[in-house]
């Protein structure tokens, strides 16, 4: 035990972070030599904000394989984008479908709406995935949505997202992806895979600021989304009514201008790096997290399944130590420091058999290194074995 | 003329520039040292983030005469604030009061809601200020809200707060203020003024970066406001439900830590420097404007009423040329940037008889000199005598 050792940061299904060098100096950059706002001043630096602006959009666009940047929103995070897209699309006796995978920030807006006339589904998981027959089954005529959790936070499992937007295209129901953990980790394609909606914030894998979200709008739902937050937006201001236009008809208000400059910035590393090389290191991290977590005594780990498709996200728990006690311990002795609890996803939890005190979870990022995770490994041998004597 | 003149940032109505070094630094070193999310980690770096969130919201509650911090609610613009009240404590059948000094972030949601059976007065100005008689007659039994731009953001005129303040008690009208611009630049205690609700940007008079904003909740709204985003909470994590506390309820999703960082770090200097400071300092320079502007041929001001309670904001023309084109030129010859057009508030035009192509915007902060406005308004004064000549 040292007083203070070097910090072992496995929270990167919250934030990411450190994030690239980059990152900081545009926001940096941004904040000290430019701070104009986007989309209203014809002034040098206003013209400028407005190219971080749109050269964001359309890396983010390049990144997703849209080929319209219009149809990327910014939001202030991927809980903003989730409430944009359900509350955007939904009403009073459509039917819904969502899966036990889901996180409180599209079951919350879903239960809410529920209570408006909503219809709900909420499909079990089999072995930590979306059982593709349930699914078809649970459509019905009036299905509006189908929510997917593509990869999850706590397992890091990863559902078959084509298969399901298969059914998607076949049931004419349409299609929302929370890319949470999966945008920036795992090659998508939104164009191929014929995905209506897709919501992430731009402060996990795409290594952006926190205060930074998008969402993607799809050809069918380009007209139909209606906005979360109404207001100025540069444009046709003369309206009392939002301009009908993408993206300005769902970007009312301000930009998060310094948030926008540091997801740019984060952006282009993701593409630049690539998000195959990174989903390869990520997932072989993962599997050196597995393989050195399984071998110890009184440790238990959920949707560990080798060989499944899934993102760098381990969820576990050691005999004898409450979750929060563990994360605590890890902090304080080994400067690891991990998410404890239910990660706001308390169906998973439930269909987990870990509810309600949660898992340990480590998230790894494409900036970890091997050597740091075979010292958390080591940090939960040494209090697995304590507990065990 | 020169080709690349000394930078003269008149847009502070936008976003403020520049902001207290103390905030640029505030905003590096949480991304690089600390990087955490808040209110869901048991580490030392997210109980740090914690403590950025809840001193700056400390701030906040000092600076707007709060009580209780917890009344704060962090949102991601003015904009975002606004819609969070007005969506969140309105429902079919209700009325409204509203201005023609609003901005579309007041208008666009309350046309939106006229959609869905809300009944909306807006009523007219007189010289630029509401009528305290009009504004008492047209409130109606239903009258569940006022909304009260409090300072323009095209004339800067200052609307009398209290005396409307009185009128929703004796009625029990609830009260809206959108402070976007008068945080910061006026002393503003939500407690002596009864005041229900009270929008902000935080990257305005508050000197945080965009992507910050604010609300006040008052007593008399604390249970009833609805959320406009529901997700995770980092509470209550078990409920699929939206905790019922402030200020969790209304915050769902990852906060935007660098901007809040930010934000604090701005507010602590506007709470050293002082709001009546600053307010007599902004005046002063609001005075030495509408000096310098009204002596100049073929300068029409608006509402450069002398003596009038108002914020460092001034609108004019210039004969014979085009807001835009004006502007355009006063940035490229004279590195004076400034905003043309409708602001947003497009009723306020028509009022004016500026509508439909505005107005040039000239807005000073703390932080714009007397030689600045000195250099303005020659700029202005060389332009209108190239018109005139």
């Amino acid at each position: 035990m040292t007083s203070s050792p070097e910090r072992i940061y496995l929270d990167n299904a919250a934030t990411s972070w450190p994030k690239p060098e980059a990152v900081y100096q545009a926001v940096d950059r941004y904040q000290r030599s430019c701070g104009a706002s986007s989309g209203r001043g014809v002034y040098s630096h206003a013209i400028e904000s407005q190219q971080l602006v749109d050269q964001c959009r359309r890396s983010l666009a390049t990144l997703l394989g849209a080929s319209d940047p219009a149809r990327v929103i910014f939001t202030s995070s991927g809980t903003d984008a989730l409430n944009l897209a359900i509350q955007g699309i939904l009403a009073p006796g459509d039917h819904v479908i969502a899966s036990d995978a889901d996180h409180n920030s599209v079951l919350r807006p879903l239960r809410m709406l529920e209570g408006r006339g909503l219809a709900l589904s909420i499909i079990p998981l089999a072995d930590g995935r979306i059982d593709l027959e349930k699914l078809e089954r649970s459509v019905r005529p009036s299905t509006k949505l189908v929510c997917v959790n593509h990869a999850s936070n706590v397992t890091g499992l990863v559902q078959p997202l084509s298969e399901i937007a298969a059914i998607c295209q076949r049931t004419g129901a349409l299609l929302l992806v929370d890319a949470a953990q999966s945008l920036g980790h795992l090659p998508i394609d939104v164009a191929a895979l014929g995905c209506d909606l897709l919501a992430s914030p731009g402060h996990k894998g795409l290594w952006g600021p926190l205060g930074t979200g998008l969402l993607y709008v799809g050809d069918r739902v380009s007209e139909l989304l209606r906005p979360l937050r109404y207001g100025g937006t540069g444009s046709r201001s003369v309206e009392e009514t939002m301009p009908t236009e993408l993206p300005d008809r769902l970007e009312a208000g301000n930009l998060n201008l310094p948030g926008i400059a540091g997801l740019g910035a984060g952006v282009r590393e993701v593409l630049q790096v690539g998000v195959a090389a990174i989903a390869k290191q990520e997932q072989q991290l993962r599997a050196e997290l597995i393989a050195g977590l399984s071998s110890i005594a009184g440790v238990q780990l959920y949707g560990a399944h080798p060989g499944a498709a899934a993102v760098g996200v381990v969820s576990l728990n050691v005999e004898g130590i409450d979750p929060l006690e563990l994360a605590s311990l890890l902090d304080a002795n080994f400067g690891m420091q991990v998410r404890a609890g239910l990660h706001c996803a308390p169906r998973m939890h439930l269909s987990l058999g870990t509810a309600p005190t949660g898992t340990v979870r480590l998230s790894v990022s494409h900036f970890t290194t091997s050597s740091q995770v075979a010292s958390a490994v080591e940090a939960i041998r040494s209090i697995a074995e304590a507990m065990a004597g």
